[in-house]
Order: structure tokens, then sequence, then C-alpha cells
């Protein structure tokens, strides 16, 4: 037996912001047999993640970050791996049955072949939206959890600054970040996204960091106290300003940095003589780093989650031919929340 | 009574490079009485420290960090805070007798009159020459010890690289990663030193960084499977060629920045998406907030020390006069070792 399936790829390597060009749609012919206990299965994609680390896996670099699975190059016109929930269709692997519900790494496409080995599990959900599973659940809110308890290790009373506040991760850290007893500030790219983390998601404080001339006196005003913790979501200069304007022993969790990921020019060049007498740490992470923290973050989140202490922050697109526009739209910042494609319905 | 004190300051603020003409010799008459029981010492000066560090406190800029001590902007005319030993000539502080042998914040002067409260301790030299508490077991020593184990927190055969690897912390990282089990290179501006690193100190390999031109592929010639622990003592692009040759988890202890002390525009942009991939830690820190891993610290270097397995660099100074030569002489690399100033013999 065999389906049609269609999925988004890109034509060449991107270079810069992504455009519609970058992008085609394939259709090709998918056989519904596989090898009889080959360990692979097929299933049906139902929601994706778009997230903006993909950007540079689409870049034609040498990468010094192909052991790292999810930082593996795109080949152009190959299918591209994306977090995701999926049905499974046909199964030769003794761990799934035709008809589960899986999440894990399947594609931005119908229909995914998904060898054994890969990273994916049966999905409970629990009586939730599998858009909460695929991100609040999934990798966003592990990463916001991590990020913030692990690496930034918050006392109550921290002044905590969250870069991109209203994007998948940083709306989390935010809220996390308040429900624990920090002082919080995030910056977003519109007002409408300012309003919502004031008065939606309970921030302290927000700004619209476009209507901002001097990153470094922004902060100023919004911490005249000064910074303890910065969740990093977008690098360069507001990483900069972030570290002129912290305290002793403060820490930046450096999660993401989309402004450079567009802008091969753009880097964040923290004065360094105040990191050493401010003793700043300064700390890459992945939240794949800290799945044994997972069941305490799912409880913990949950718990939130069921007496309305915690907001779902999501946007998503309909369809798979969607899919280039909602990724292009991340570098824009067009999304409130986590980004996702439901590609089917059931 | 009274003596003549001369003791070095500044001009004006330094820009840049320090010279001769920012520096003068002042000479004051120092009353040798002081008030009944007020708890301050007077004391005559025989060694003090010459610190790179130093120069931050020269400039002229609104600090953010005045909260250190020894952070805090030196006024043109006054005296200059050093770390040194001294004698003790008048004591009105029960802690102190006249002839004691006292180590800790001193000045670059003959003689230096020390408020109660201020950090200075009693001395037993244990057979050692002084020089030895100044440089080699004191901060210089528990810099290199807790920045290596503390920050960096080593495992045997992690490749470590150190740069001004003949400078008064970098030689002893340097050692004390290759007694740990270490694979070691240093770097330093002169095939003298290098052959020193090499030859004298044990160090695996050491590379001139002046007669390189493309910092990024020399470390990946001497670190063809990368880099676990980067011991930052120069900054700007040293630092980002370190970090682009980092390994997963790889650890970045910023001890200091000399490259940039002396040039406002030179900073270090390490690529961020780089930083996260592989999880690496930028960390600055201070000995000072190390004091509790001191006597570990003194116990192992006595015991390296007097089994020959530690080599002490040092390269001394005679003369209050020569202060500010021996300081400037840091920013062109002259020293081997750690800089002292012998201001007097007993």
């Amino acid at each position: 037996m065999e389906v049609t399936n269609k999925y988004v790829t890109i034509k060449r390597h991107v270079e810069g912001t992504p455009k519609e060009s970058d992008f085609e749609i394939k259709t090709v012919t998918l056989c519904l047999s596989i090898d009889s206990g080959c360990g692979d299965i097929i299933v049906k994609n139902l929601m994706v993640s778009i997230d903006p680390y993909q950007i540079n896996r689409m870049k034609s670099y040498s990468s010094s970050h192909e052991t790292i699975s999810y930082a593996k190059g795109i080949v152009p016109g190959e299918e591209i791996e994306a977090y995701g929930v999926a049905r499974v269709l046909v199964s030769e692997n003794p761990e799934f049955e035709k008809g589960d519900l899986v999440i894990g790494v399947i594609t931005w496409g119908e229909y995914s072949k998904i060898p054994s080995g890969r990273m994916i599990r049966k999905l409970e959900p629990m009586g939730l939206p599998l858009s909460y599973h695929v991100g609040f659940l999934g990798f966003s809110g592990l990463t916001a959890y991590a990020g913030l308890f692990e690496i930034c290790k918050p006392k109550k009373g921290d002044k905590v600054f969250v870069s991109a506040a209203s994007g998948s991760v940083g709306n989390l850290v935010g809220q996390y970040a308040k429900l624990f007893g920090c002082y919080v500030v995030g910056c977003a790219g519109s007002n409408k996204k300012v309003k919502l983390l004031k008065e939606k998601l309970g921030f302290d404080e927000a700004f619209n960091y476009k209507e901002e001339t001097d990153l470094k006196s922004t902060l100023k005003r919004y911490f005249p106290d000064g910074i303890d913790i910065y969740f990093d979501n977008v690098g360069a200069e507001m990483q900069e300003a972030a570290i002129s304007n912290m305290n002793t022993h403060g820490r930046v969790a450096v999660c993401g940095v989309i402004s450079e990921y567009t802008d091969s020019g753009k880097r964040a060049a923290p004065d360094m003589t105040s990191v050493i007498y401010k003793r700043i740490k300064i700390q890459g992470f992945l939240a794949g780093d800290y799945m044994h923290v997972y069941p305490d973050f799912l409880s913990k989140t949950n718990d939130y989650l069921s007496v309305g202490k915690l907001q779902v922050l999501e946007d998503i697109s309909y369809g798979l031919e969607s899919i280039p526009c909602a990724f292009m739209g991340l570098f824009r910042g067009d999304n409130i929340g986590k980004k996702l494609v439901q590609i089917a319905e059931e």
C-alpha cells in the first residue's frame, strides 16, 4: 500500500533571513510496507513544532555541532526533522502498535518513516490538547524550567530579565520566575506583546525593545538595583546591555540568540572586565541535558496549570503548506507564544 | 617622631597603555604617633605585588565595581593600595606588635598607615622567601588554584589551554593542570617564554602568539581534539579563538583580560550559537571568593614545592622608584612570572 506524502524542505541552504523562495513542498510516494521486525514505524503527523534553532541547520556551514542530532545540517530537498505528535500507521517496532499516539522527532511532512532508535515515545494526552504536549509540556517548557532553575538557580526576590519574553520559552521563564517569587521584566517587539506580558502573564514590567534607543539605559531604568538573572533568547546588543546592568554573581542562561542567527555579523561583545569583577556566569545550555528534571518539571507545571496559575500561550497555524510562513514569521516576531502547525486533524 | 615617606602615585587618570609621565613619586612627612587604641598600625613596606588589574583602578571611569575594595578608583596624587609584606613599626591594634611581619593590603610606598579593618594579617614566613608569600602563596597562587579547580573542575586527561602562560597566574595554572594529569598548552609573547614553558615548567606545548596570524587555526593545530578548559588571562580575539575550538561542556575561567585593559575598543565576541550548542560556561571570578579553599591550596602547594614538583617563577625589581617601570612592563610582557618590587631589605 502506498500514500502520497507531502513534505516541506529547503531548495538551497539559507543565507540570512529565510525567504519564501528558500522553501518548497515536495510530493513523494511513501510505501506503507516496511521490513518485518526492522524496528521502523510509519506515522501520520498531526502537529509539529516550529523553532528558531532550525535556521542554523538550514545554513551552509561546516558545522562543528554535527555531534548534536538536532544541529545536523539539513540537506536541500530532504525531509526536515522536527518535534511533534503523530499517530502510528504501521509498526515493525515492538514498542509501538498501529493507532498509538507518539511524540518525538518526526518531520515537517504529512507522514514520517521513523527509523529504530530515533527519539520517539508513546504519548498519553491526559485530557490535554496535543499542542500542549508539543510545546508547553515538551522541550519549550523544559528549556524554560531547566534554564531558569538549573542554570540560574534563582533566589526569592532575584531580579530577572527575559528577552523574547512572549516567545515559546521566554513567556514560561517569566511565569515560572514570578511564581517562584522573583521580580520579572520582559522585553518583546510590539506593544501588543508588552501589554500581554504585563496584563495576562503577570510580569512586573515589560517593554518594547524596538522603541528603545539605548538598551543599557533602558535596563538601568527597569532595574535600578541591577539584574541578577538574564535569560537570553536573543544575544547581541541585548546581551551586552544586560551584562552591563548585572549584579555581582549574576547569571546569564544563554538559551538562544535569535538576533544573531540570521545575521552572521551580529555578536555580543560583553565587557569582560565586568564579567570578572562581578563574577558573572554566562552559560549556554540545551534542554536535552536536563531530562533528569523532566518528571519534576512536569509535575510542577501540571500543578500550576490545574489551579490556573500558568497561562498557555500558543500560536497555531493550520496545514502543512503554512509551515514555511510560520517558520519565517519567527524571525519577524509574528508569533505570540509557542508556534505550532497542525498538519492534520484526527 | 616622623619619617619621610615616598610613595608612587598617578598624576592623572590613565588612558590606554600606562606611560612614564602618568606616574610620579611623592614625598611626604609621616607622623609615627597614632591615637592610642584607634586600631591603626604603621608599617615599613618590604615587598609589593605588581598586578595588571591595577590599571583598571587608574582609569577615569564611573566604575560600577566600586563595591569591590580593590576595584575602587585611585585618586591622582593619593597612595595606591597593593598586596605586599611589611614590618610593623607602630601598633595601636592589639592584634599586632612592633616588629611583627605582616601581609595584606599595604601601598606602593616606603611606609603605610593601615587603618583598622583593612585586610592584613601576621605572616609566619616558614623559612620561605617573602616574595613567595606575596606571589606564589598569595593571591596569584590562589587565583590559579581556585580558577582551575573550583571553576573549571578538570578531569584527568582534559585538554587545557592557558593564555599569558608565563605570567604570575598562568604559569601556575599550567603547572597545577599538568600535575593533575591534564594535557596543557600555553601561549606567551616571546620565544624565550615559550621555551621556558616547555622546558622548565613541563607544558606539553606552547606557542608565541605574536608569530601566529590566525589564532583559530593555531589552536586547532595544538588541540586537534578540542579544548576542554580555557583559562583566560587576555580576553579579546584569543578568547574567541579558544571558544571556537572548545569541546562540548567546555569551561572558560575568565581570570583577566589584559589585552582589553589598555584598549577600550577591544572585546571578545564569541560565537554564542557555539556557546549554546556546546553548552560552554564562561565564568568570571575573583580569588577573594575562594578563601575557603586557601588551606587546601596552601597545603597542596607546599607539598609540591617541598618535593620540587612546582617551579617558582618570579621577576623582582628593586627600589620604590622601579615600581612605575615594573608596572608598565606588565603591559609590554616584560615580566616572566610574578612581578614584584622589593622596596626595602631588612
